[in-house]
């Protein structure tokens, strides 16, 4: 054992090379400069950039890049004999980005990258080359920014059998519902606001419909239970048709509305779902607010356990792959979901969204007239579903007459909630989509 | 770089000799038989145990000890040539334990200990052993038992620098404060509950008088700012003097007490403090009760992060624990405070408590007479303490015509609010001694 300890310890620079210079790009650089001393002291060797690419040279704002070597090609910067590790930021599933890690690993070179969507529908592939060249593909910036949570479930929690995983793994939606909440404007009017001060895309479909954590979702989902990477039996709702009523509502009925991404290992198999969900005001997640991520995560030794920091930015995620960095100048290597892709077990069933069985949130607009309420009634107990409470708020104002009506049931399956949803839904006196909460207990 | 993968798969398997046979050792044992072939596939090797000693042989309980060799004399077994690691759950800061972990560290042979005041003590000493003997000394269980803090200190923020550590060490001290807030029963009343529960001590005052949090603060400092351990300039108090009035008045201005272990990194060098402390209701830490353990962390890239789990207990100890030898079956090997003992910023000052600089909390038990507020106006203004609330609740009864007379200060230096509450006390009319806790912002 004692040759690691020195090997570790050595004084032979690790070289590396970033492709993708935008935000976390120009991050990553400008951490790797202002704390080269302390992370040289702590890695026992220097961290040295030694080669940068992006799409456009003249394009890379705020951090100075003549000092270092330019690539117009990063497979050539991957080729390049004296590239150590390739630091992949360049983003999406498939192109340059994909080629580029293939090309490394490919070279036995090790891989750190923040791209959720590219190890989302590839990792297990990728894993798998990286194993077969004896080098290693690393992804703590992939999910959740700053916060250790990758090496938090492979290392910190090793000892443990993961029995589930709660994630708030988007800013920008939780930072919607959390502006929604606090200044009870509409959904578009608060997107718009989250555009303007950058905190969501100009296309926000990747973050608002849920995509973007169900890859987040994904990789935490393989890394806890050491299973592949599944992304296309992920269940994903966004949270466009959450109102402020919504909002309201929960509140009053003690929840908050969260957009979780859920991994449990039940007894039907492991369920992997994104969907807007009502939590107790009380659970830790409840008060995570803004564009703070947090995970939660059960284990069978170590029980419940809480992580919460920043889930994107410059800093945050620069931090993450740093700490990447760190780990393979003193040497560690794990596998990617912390066991080698023979032994994941892929034979674990998936179970879908249909297998959830819990309590429900559902808010309709109806017209105010007699009877609504019996039909409502009717239609639940048809397809057996139990009503814990239902209220109706107001009397009927507008063209349409519309008043809000809210119930929520007692715990069932899914399957059930969805047929009487669905026959609701046909009531000609509920004016619009319902909006049907899952209510999560944590 | 490639022997270091290959290596770290390797299949000799990795013999581990375990000192102490408590709640932990047992939970450990227990947690390294039911996940053998888990950790075996996670470590790439197996973990086996293969030596066990304990003061007494026949009072080990709740596992089977049988199977395993028995040592009566924990050195002996770390001196056979079996084992090949040390697992030292002994606890105490001198004797056996110290000595155990010293032989096998000269030996040559890594050690995992959860024990926090061994470490606080004589950690550096124990740490330039290890290196020395090119070995490693590992001690995830010594602090916030489950919570990889230690860990995502030293490796998943080893990118930052930290500024600041505020922990919930200490689970029996947050219990007892948790519960006198719900019950609004005495310090006195609840700390016999809790040893009744089993959550306290007979001999309680390790915990309540804030020693263990202090020992634990002294690691996650010698961690997060890269210092050698310093216990003793930590300030330390405990939570023997908080009354439930406190605890309803902190209520009222928004506030939550809490025994709080603070570490941070100021112009003035580097603070160390345990003491019970008001923080924001809305502040994450304000809402971690009962006997979890929490801990935030503020750093130059990650920002600001929140660890919080289960911080005792034979599960979750445990789990920090065989994390640990995960590690080190892995072939990680890393200095125990992040760099090696020689780079540690040994000349950082000691920022004493007299050095804080904030706003506080004084209340007060005074006779319901005319005068009193005004003599306790003039002691603070002759110290030039700016008072920023002022009340006095209900009217006085008892014996001693008793009322209580709450006040908060505007943000100063400790010096003069030290000389104020002199003052102050030594009023005919202050009854008992002040109550004084500080107001942290978090």
């Amino acid at each position: 054992m004692r040759n690691k300890m020195s090997s570790a310890q050595n004084s032979i620079p690790l070289r590396i090379g970033i492709a993708g210079l935008g935000t976390v790009g120009t991050g990553t650089l400008a951490l790797l400069e202002q704390h080269a001393p302390l992370l040289a002291s702590r890695a026992g060797r220097s961290l040295v950039v030694n080669g940068v690419s992006a799409r456009q040279r003249q394009r890379v704002r705020g951090v100075a890049i003549e000092r270092y070597r330019w690539f117009d090609d990063p497979l050539a910067m991957a080729n390049d004999p004296e590239i150590d590790v390739v630091v992949e930021l360049i983003g999406g599933s498939e192109g340059v980005a994909k080629a580029l890690v293939e090309k490394a690993l490919s070279l036995g070179k090790p891989v750190v990258t923040a791209n959720k969507a590219l190890l989302a529908l590839s990792g297990t592939a990728l894993a798998e080359l990286a194993e077969r060249h004896e080098t290693s593909l690393r992804c703590e910036a992939a999910v959740a920014g700053g916060i250790p949570i990758i090496k938090g479930l492979r290392e910190g929690l090793a000892a443990n059998r993961i029995t589930a995983v709660y994630g708030i793994l988007n800013g920008t939606s939780n930072f919607i519902l959390s502006q929604m909440r606090q200044t009870r404007q509409s959904f578009a009017h608060v997107l718009e606001e989250a555009q303007r001060a950058g905190y969501a895309e100009a296309d926000p479909s990747f973050d608002i419909d849920g995509i973007d954590a169900a890859h987040k979702l994904t990789l935490l989902a393989s890394v806890a239970f050491g299973v592949p990477v599944d992304f296309h039996t992920v269940h994903v709702e966004g949270i466009r048709h959450i109102a402020p009523l919504d909002i309201d509502f929960a509140e009053e009925l003690g929840y908050r509305i969260k957009l979780l991404a859920i991994a449990r290992h039940g007894p039907h198999g492991i369920e992997r779902r994104v969907h807007p969900s009502m939590i107790p005001h009380s659970a830790t997640l409840a008060n995570v607010e803004g564009v703070f991520n947090a995970v939660y995560v059960e284990g069978d030794f170590c029980d419940r356990m809480t992580f919460i920091g920043r889930g994107a930015g410059g800093g945050p995620t620069a931090s993450a792959v740093v700490a990447d960095l760190v780990d393979l100048a003193r040497g560690y290597y794990c596998p990617l979901f912390g066991e080698p892709v023979a032994v994941l077990t892929s034979s674990s069933p998936v179970a879908g969204i249909e297998r959830r069985f819990g309590e429900y949130y559902l808010r309709l607009m109806v017209s105010d007239r007699p009877g609504v309420i019996a039909d409502i009634g009717a239609a639940m107990r048809d397809h057996d579903v139990s009503i814990e409470k239902l209220s109706q708020h107001g009397r009927g104002a507008g063209p349409y007459n519309a008043v809000p009506v809210v119930l929520t049931t007692h715990a069932q399956g899914e399957p059930a909630m969805r047929q009487a949803l669905k026959a609701i839904s046909a009531l000609p006196a509920v004016l619009e989509p319902p909006c049907l909460i899952r209510i999560e207990a944590l």
